[in-house]
């Protein structure tokens, strides 16, 4: 044990990793995901007729923070894209750029790097599949918003002859079914296997690469999905897949909370962290029958401010944050319509409205403003706080996992994170 | 290094310690003290004239982070009170407890335990020394309102027919110096050295009990201070003034984080984190010069609903954070006799007022509206969020080093802390 101090204490970092290497690396991003959040799930999952506020799965895993902003060029608050391409590559850059430095430069990433190495490797998220947390680990553009070039490239580009993805689940008919180009033809005629329904994804061959899309963009919320899930599915779909000989390199990311967050929506932002805690269960039971695994999860960024408790109460109530049929978001779409909004409201938010919540529910002639009249009641409900629909600078957890995790405990920067999972490809 | 994984898998917490016991605990608890504000203290204390973000003190010494909820009877965000009793004693309890549990009984502290082992004891903080961190350890009362019965108990109380506390560093003039009983002068008559005046607390006889009290109250604002800064001077002399060959348990308080974050003063919170800071750094070099020497240092809870950025923007600016020459509170009550407020407001806060700034200040007539002004302009020069004048209950870290720290590595409760440095003490 005395090592492990040592090594806080002289604060080395990179150089430093355990010699063994594992076989297969999942890193995770959460993506928003900011120590409020796992806090908050804590109480979101407590069982409240105990008196004991029972641990979370993040509560085992946890072994550090990470600090996430980005080159000071661009400031101390990061994007989602610079908190990739830190993460993936171990450089700084500015907030937009994917996997480029800050000369626009194209820099290494630990999926490519594993690539090289003759892994599998592979993408399941909650988002559009080139969105900038997976794209910041696949591609390379001087911007996040340059859709369209991020999903040419994955058809496109090669490493060492071979496409940069063997497995790519998540959401993005918009951008992979186009009409100038249909990457998912092109794809399929490449010999993927294409499957665009989530509970057909168990039929998938195995040993053939696989492109699973699953919604327009994103994928629906966790809320308004199947039994409030469906990042499970895509992990363990994707593990199945990439598993081989040589191992893999699975970068998973349950890309809402950060749309929650940017929502200050936390009934969606709660059901979102409850989707990749199941994935982390199922991920603790593989790398217990799969020692030679290490699982890495961190998040880019805080979003929205978010804080557990708000206007001097010093209380924090997740019923009402719990008891939702749909998404706040679906909630404000079906109630639009109706003229008499009290009796689908109560019914789909779980709990009875007060009259007062009823006249902030009634007033609302837009979604939009519908939808904050919600997520508002909640809030006020749980003395839930926002300050931002934007990204705050706080420093993130870090949660590590099987053969090698170690390696990940105490401070880290987010380039920190690179530089160790970039030794540990190497270790062999 | 495999064992201290398993150690962070198996989720053990209490039983588990190294087997080793140091002969000197130090436990620092930063009030209020939540992750935003480690990281904002990161980018306080960065040189903006270089690109790198240098990592600070805090960095070097991560181990984890703890939850800080206290007895579900209560909800899930602390109080002071409750939060010390959990870090003293390693009981939950409810808010405003002074070290007794839900019935009011009360509960061994650690301090207290290793006076019984024959260590000498003592607290060093910011606050008056009966405030609720420091009774924590060191009192028992239903109440932490009750300030003149915690004050008393400092005299009456005994263990083994020996005083509570060895060495008493903070301020408290207003509890111990009262119309109906003049606790300094009983403490002089049992054989303690008084001193009122910081500047002479190094001419403090070492081997002799100290009563150190330095303000009516709390101490000044670090801002307020000497050389912005007073903690460590009351660390380095009741260190001094503890050290013997039986070892000895202090508890060092950063006490006014949480002051400046329930005035959601940004510029306070930050001084008052430097002052802790320099107190670690003096401690980084006393741990290397006396290996025997067990340092953890957490928060009790976060307070204010601090964000680094708000309002949309991803940026944090610490400039205007930085530059003030006095407090807020200070400058306001300096400027509200004034009609011309622009050139010492100006001169004050180290930056020059806009024209709409001026406003702001100009408007005010109480000191309280004034202070809320000057904090207004500085927390939207900087983009600063806060949710509440309250605590919240977010996870905060836990930092430690010196002999024994391995063991607060990972997730803990605030209680495992407790129980932690209990079996450190019976250890040996
Ligand atoms: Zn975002
Ligand atoms: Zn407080």
């Amino acid at each position: 044990m005395k090592q492990v101090v040592t090594f806080l204490l002289i604060g080395l970092c990179c150089a430093s990793v355990s010699a063994k290497t594992p076989k297969n690396i999942i890193m995770i991003v959460g993506d928003g995901m900011g120590p409020a959040y796992t806090t908050a799930y804590r109480m979101f999952a407590d069982d409240p007729s105990t008196p004991k506020v029972e641990s979370t799965i993040f509560d085992r895993m946890l072994v550090g923070m990470a600090s996430t902003h980005p080159h000071t060029k661009t400031g101390y608050v990061t994007d989602s894209a610079a908190g990739a391409t830190a993460l993936s590559s171990g450089v700084k850059t500015y907030n937009g750029a994917i996997a480029v430095d800050v000369q626009k430069n194209s820099v290494q990433t630990v999926l490519e790097f594993a690539k090289k190495q003759g892994r599998r490797t592979g993408i399941a998220v909650t988002s559009q599949i080139n969105h900038a947390t997976p794209a910041g680990f696949s591609a390379h553009n001087e911007s996040r918003h340059n859709y369209d070039e991020i999903a040419n490239s994955y058809f496109d580009n090669r490493i060492d002859g071979k496409f940069v993805l063997d497995v790519m689940l998540g959401g993005g008919w918009h951008y992979f079914i186009r009409d100038d180009r249909n990457l998912v033809k092109e794809f399929k005629q490449a010999g993927y296997q294409y499957i665009d329904d989530i509970e057909k994804l168990d039929e998938a061959k195995t040993g053939q690469p696989l492109l699973g899309l699953f919604g327009d963009k994103g994928l629906p919320w966790a809320l308004d999905s199947k039994n409030n899930t469906r990042l499970p599915i895509l992990a363990k779909s994707a593990v199945t897949q990439l598993e081989n000989d040589k191992g893999y390199f699975l970068l998973i990311e349950a890309s809402q909370v950060d749309w929650a967050g940017h929502g200050n929506d936390i009934a969606s932002a709660m059901a979102e962290m409850h989707d990749l805690a199941l994935t982390l269960k199922w991920l603790e039971q593989y790398v217990a029958n799969n020692p030679d695994t290490l699982v890495v999860l961190t998040a880019d960024h805080s979003t929205g401010g978010l804080t557990i408790g708000a206007n001097g109460v010093y209380e924090w109530l997740p019923a009402s944050t719990k008891s939702l049929k749909a998404s706040p978001e679906e909630i404000a779409k079906q109630l639009l319509p109706l003229k008499q909004r009290w009796t689908l409201a109560s019914e789909l938010l779980g709990f009875e409205l007060s009259q007062e919540e009823l006249q902030q529910i009634i007033e609302p002639t837009d979604s939009k403003t519908l939808f904050r009249a919600i997520c508002t009641i909640i809030d006020n409900r749980s003395y839930t706080g926002w300050t931002t629909n934007g990204h705050t600078g706080v420093d993130v957890p870090v949660f590590a996992f099987g053969m090698g995790a170690e390696n990940f405990i105490g401070h880290s920067d987010n380039t920190d994170i690179a530089q160790k999972v970039f030794e540990l490809l190497k270790a062999k």
